[in-house]
């Protein structure tokens, strides 16, 4: 398969496949692996959320273990989550039907799954799929892997980053699934990201930690999290690039390839909300800490009356006051000032006097920048949502268990 | 006017008035005086919105000089709020024109508004529609005070109850607005009870409060309220029966009458959801403590995907289940067991065979009562909500500021 975009196979020492195992009753990819023969270090972050699925209370595990993983095992159309002991066993036998088709140890696999919430996984198609995707390995199978972890997604999300060090090319390429709305007791949100810097274990899970702060966890907002969200980076070590041992500059240009990789992905899950008309990055600034402003930002793009204000393009910034004034961040209104693009709609506390037409043209747009100024302190915080459309409701009130 | 129900110039001593002041362009009811020339003591709770409207500042601070009130100003069709230092001179001007028109004190007068947000009110037309409201006061005008507070609900909401306590009847009269969604950034939900009960004013306060938490609070979730809520309660002492004085039995049966027509014009404001096709009462049991019980409730009385769900008639557990499981409840999932209806969903974390035709049966029905048990602890929490229906996006999509 070819295609112009730089997949998870791009950086040196990965592997991959997808197949039609056939969990999916549309017929479609839903089973991937992604292999890295020679070990990868790894760093991950995973859903709070206290139903957490089999795969994830596994992962968690092993890291407890092991600084290596050779293999990543992702099926999509079911998500063993809410399965009890059966979803437990299903999910170590997954596991160990994967070790067995590469030739390697069980603690050497991570494991994710997501779709249906609920539903035993069909075992038997499982362990086909798990055998036809070991013999299927190739490096240029890295779309057909991008596709084996789909749900509702409309697009396929991709980014990529390349760095040197010491004169040396580093790669850092990722995919994401997830198009669930944005404060996302939803659809589960899987990232992976490959690389072929060498980095401690250590370093790498802070990385990865503080990526997701920005950007994942700017969408699905912490603590809000479905019962499978993961965001899996390994390592393969293969550049030539020296090792990054410490928090020095190389780090800091590591980190900042894997911040730009994870906004990016980050940004595509909220422009393919479930029905999304229209994609909102909200920032909030000018309180006193970033704790208010992070409040703030995440009780508008929670709003439904926000949302469904932009869907209709109507700049209702009464609303958006509102969902300010129950936040819990600490503000006075006669303080806040906000922009929706580069209009001023609001200042200390009252709508002024604005240009229609020029606002009219920002509320149609299909992406749109809100700013609203609480205050005159330093902080400031940015998350990225969408609109709320009558399909929204329409396609999860029809989607069926 | 006629009507079957008991209003609020029931209990002795109110009298009140509704007018067209032409606020609302559809030329409907839209500023009502509730009356009570001898004074009442009241208990009220307000918004904790941090943009909370002129009106309620008011409200707040006369709270702190005065245990007396004489009169209820309200409006509809603008709310008053987010209009800075204009709002509050009008705001001021609405209470002192009251006072004229009834020969009292401001300090004697409450004032509410509600309606669109950020628009200054149209003050001769206020003027005007007060002087009349002043001349039609009456204890036969209790519907057109009801009429008077509406906005976008599509049916009046009342309550009624009545007490013996030494063998003297008390009479407690309630109304409501408020058809936002249920967790609600939104439309203004208010409420006004009046009774003849003699009580001293720092027991009505306590009774309020606790009257509150365990009926508008638990539709409209504690911090996510509006810029204008507001419950207000007025007592003329006009019964014969004796003051209640302290916590003892007398207080008790009041204040379960309080509680019982709160709760009632709570339930009618979750039934009245913009575009509500479905009732929902949730109860969340079995946890160590009720704050537990009440996030995960909430959390689940707030989740567009549990919400799309009952619209779309479908029992999709899992949905619910993860939303306990961001909620920040702590449970463990081999422990939780779930009913819909009398209907045995889930147990030990996991789905179990049911039912499907008396499932469906509970599932098409107008109210539906959901049970999650999260342990074996001794705590609940029971929420109000609705359904999420596309005519709620469509109805706030198209609602132009």
């Amino acid at each position: 398969m070819k295609s112009s975009v730089d997949h998870i196979t791009k950086p040196a020492g990965f592997i991959s496949s997808g197949v039609k195992s056939g969990i999916k009753k549309s017929g479609k990819y839903d089973l991937g692996i992604l292999f890295c023969p020679d070990g990868a270090t790894f760093g991950a972050v995973y859903t709070q959320n206290k139903a957490a699925a089999a795969p994830v209370l596994w992962n968690r595990e092993l890291a407890k273990q092991s600084k290596m993983v050779k293999a990543l095992i992702v099926n999509s159309g079911n998500a063993n989550a809410c399965t009890g002991s059966q979803g437990k066993k299903d999910m170590e036998t997954m596991v160990e039907l994967t070790a067995n088709a590469l030739g390697i140890q069980t603690n050497e696999v991570l494991i994710c799954s997501t779709g249906i919430i609920g539903q035993f996984l069909p075992m038997p198609l499982i362990e086909k799929g798990i055998y036809q995707a070991a013999k299927e390995l190739d490096s240029n199978n890295g779309e057909k892997f991008s596709l084996s972890i789909q749900t509702t997604d409309s697009f396929l999300k991709h980014s990529a980053a390349k760095i040197e060090i010491g004169n040396q090319t580093i790669h850092l390429c990722g995919i994401a699934k997830g198009s669930g709305m944005i404060h996302p007791n939803m659809a589960t949100m899987l990232t992976f990201i490959t690389t072929d810097a060498q980095i401690e274990s250590d370093l790498l899970q802070k990385a990865v930690k503080d990526a997701a702060d920005c950007s994942f966890n700017r969408v699905i907002v912490d603590g809000d999290t479905s019962t499978n969200d993961s965001m899996i980076v390994m390592a393969s070590g293969k550049s030539s690039a020296p090792k990054i041992t410490e928090l020095d500059c190389s780090y800091e240009k590591f980190y900042k390839a894997l911040q730009k990789v994870s906004i990016e992905l980050a940004r595509q899950i909220a422009k393919d909300g479930e029905g999304a008309t229209k994609f909102l990055e909200i920032k909030v600034s000018g309180t006193k800490n970033e704790s208010d402003a992070t409040k703030a930002a995440v009780a508008l793009a929670k709003s439904p009356l926000v949302k469904t204000a932009f869907y209709g393009e109507d700049p209702n910034w009464g609303r958006i006051i509102c969902a300010a004034g129950y936040s819990g961040a600490d503000f006075l209104m006669d303080e806040t000032e906000l922009f929706i693009g580069d209009v001023l709609i609001m200042k200390n506390g009252m709508g002024v006097e604005r240009d229609e037409r020029l606002l009219q043209s920002v509320m149609a747009q299909k992406e749109i920048n809100m700013h609203l100024i609480l205050g005159k302190g330093n902080s400031t915080a940015t998350v990225w949502t969408c609109d709320l459309s009558p399909e929204y409701v329409e396609f999860n009130g029809k989607y069926r268990t």
